[in-house]
């Protein structure tokens, strides 16, 4: 005859057993009212409050009364959304309509007994799991259509917790339709967010912040994919697929997430570009000032806009050496520079065997004739100064 | 308190809910004999394989022959040996002595419902789930009492897949003891190992790579916790604790374990050291040269073996200025700048309130009578100079 202890380590141990293969639904932990800062190992909170009393954050509890967009719950996405619910983010909107499958086993998240279910179904169920305290709501479609983009801009609008525009929206999608797709809205919407990206080789990734009319917008310079003989088109047919890596993607998914929270609760410098290249340990940072002659007409618009306000928020210090980057440049286009810093020329770009550029980064090149605007993408011009430094060593 | 009967009816019905769900089709995954390149939904593997074709690894498959030991499976920990799993490694060793706590809950991949857990056997049960592929053993003791530690240099020392010694080991641990005993186990068994870690504000992290006798020991210079009134001692008792991000612990594992595979698979360029400092974004490198006069006695015949054999894997090029960085640094160290870029003097660090330096770097001061290790430490002079720069922008 077992004893009682017996009997609750066994269903302790059955509880686990189970837990781990259901996918968690329904163990776990209690809802929690209060974001307390009591020291107790039954806290979840503790290490996150600690951040008052290290001096890093004023407010901390002030993250529950956030409302933050997640469009893409792939290898960057799903390690956002997981980050941010375990911070204790006020509410998390999902957009995915994929399927998870065995081959995104190779990323950080999904697990094996998921493959087959949507991806924002067992993202949903997953985080619920780690975090009751977080409202999640889930959008199992795809943006990019008429129907569903103009229900897209409506749950941006009115998605955040007291029914008003939610406070970001973090791109974390795979490709060139979906990204222009949230570039429009966000626009249209006058909506700050993230952009995200992983190079197809999977050894190089960015995050960019954009805040229309002030820095610049996704389709400020056409984007080009420089693929080594890859178009975009075929990555994910015929046989052709792109590499991945679960470190590259946690590694930008940290870096999105942490300017995420350095941005609504107010601490540190956010990041305007940020980039990593993991061959070398590489990490391009620059300003990126919007293009006056933008595709996209509501981003002029909000240029106009930003132009009438007096410049504060992200105004970015004017260099004594003010001339432009390139002033030969007739399309005002520059790539990053994710290469190794020892290349011989940065503005011809030598990429070693494979290694390719996923975007173009677009340049101020309006600063001669522009008063109101002059400040010119300071960081941009101090980091191809860095970079003649590293290369003379 | 539930009665006997009570709890045999939780067993019972527990065990029927298992077996429902174990008899699920959708349960896991079988495990994989050769690792494929064939682009299917179903291979766990083939985004892994597509690293080949990008001309990134040369033989991404070998990493199934490989053994690492991961120590301390906290918030770095357990994320390393998750990107570890879901790369395919072929055989983790998870260190820990630490139960599950709610207060974890704050960090990736432990879930609510293993509390009360050992953290290894927690670890081990998804990670098998996440890949049936990989072999774990797991260690529940604390590797510095007298004991353990022989046992620790046992496994460490025949620990691979055919008996040998490890490929690498990892530091993951939160303390200032663990760290010292994984340099004295490693510097006496010539064992490549990395360090890593985050600061108690949770802002700033590092990973370090450690050959002995060829780079800096954790020995080589006495560490410092320069702690805003808080000492390391009393960062787990009395109310006291220590911040901690997801977002911080999730980009350190993955520095980790990218530099891991790296090695590993060589590809790219391991970084001796990388640091990173969350609220300006910015990412110090550097290499350290060992400390003729270390503490660690192993440490110094490691060097002299090193100097007797050809420099050809981690030599630093000599640069022109040779001369030493603090020529009347009397101790020979220099604390890394974690702070942000446009701090007035380097040498004379100054945090913004709250932030802490948790280690001192060593800095080589051995370079003007030493002839066969003349080699300076070169990226770290540039970092000076690079800091400098950005200063006077």
């Amino acid at each position: 005859m077992a004893t009682i202890e017996e009997l609750q380590r066994k269903v302790q141990d059955l509880e686990a057993k189970l837990a781990a293969v259901q996918g968690n639904a329904g163990l776990g932990r209690q809802k929690i009212d209060v974001m307390s800062s009591e020291v107790v190992d039954s806290n979840p909170y503790s290490r996150l409050m600690a951040l008052k009393r290290m001096g890093i954050v004023n407010n901390y509890e002030k993250i529950r009364e956030m409302s933050v967009a997640v469009v893409g719950v792939g290898g960057v996405g799903s390690v956002t959304a997981e980050m941010l619910t375990r911070c204790g983010i006020g509410k998390l909107i999902l957009f995915d309509y994929d399927k998870v499958e065995l081959a995104n086993m190779n990323r950080l998240f999904f697990q094996p007994h998921q493959a087959g279910l949507s991806k924002v179904d067992a993202a949903a169920a997953t985080l619920q799991n780690i975090n009751p305290d977080v409202a999640i709501d889930t959008y199992n479609y795809n943006i990019t259509t008429v129907d569903n983009f103009q229900k897209f801009c409506d749950t941006i609008s009115t998605g955040s917790l007291t029914g008003g525009p939610v406070d970001l929206v973090l791109s974390c999608v795979d490709n060139f339709e979906a990204r222009m797709a949230i570039n429009t809205a966000c626009n249209e919407l006058n909506q700050k967010w993230f952009e995200s990206g992983v190079s197809e080789n999977a050894v190089s990734g960015h995050i960019q912040f954009i805040v229309p009319g002030e820095t610049a917008c996704f389709a400020c310079a056409p984007p080009l994919v420089v693929a080594s003989k890859i178009d975009e088109k075929t990555l994910k047919r015929e046989g052709v697929c792109a590499a991945s890596l679960p470190t590259t993607m946690g590694i930008v998914a940290g870096f999105l997430v942490q300017n995420t929270l350095k941005y609504l609760l107010e601490f540190g410098t956010v990041s305007h570009y940020l980039g990593y290249s993991a061959l070398t340990d590489f990490f391009p940072t620059m300003s990126l000032k919007p293009n006056p002659q933008c595709d996209d007409r509501e981003c002029v618009r909000r240029q106009q806009e930003a132009r009438r306000r007096p410049a504060v928020e992200l105004a970015t210090e004017v260099t004594e050496d003010a001339a432009p980057l390139h002033a030969d440049n007739h399309w005002g286009i520059s790539l990053v520079d994710e290469n190794t810093p020892d290349d011989d020329d940065a503005s011809n770009l030598k990429l070693v065997d494979g290694v390719q550029v996923a975007y173009s980064i677009p340049v101020d090149n309006s600063t001669p004739e522009s008063s109101t605007g002059g400040a010119v993408a300071a960081s941009e011009l101090s980091l191809e100064e860095l970079m003649q430094q590293m290369k003379s060593m």
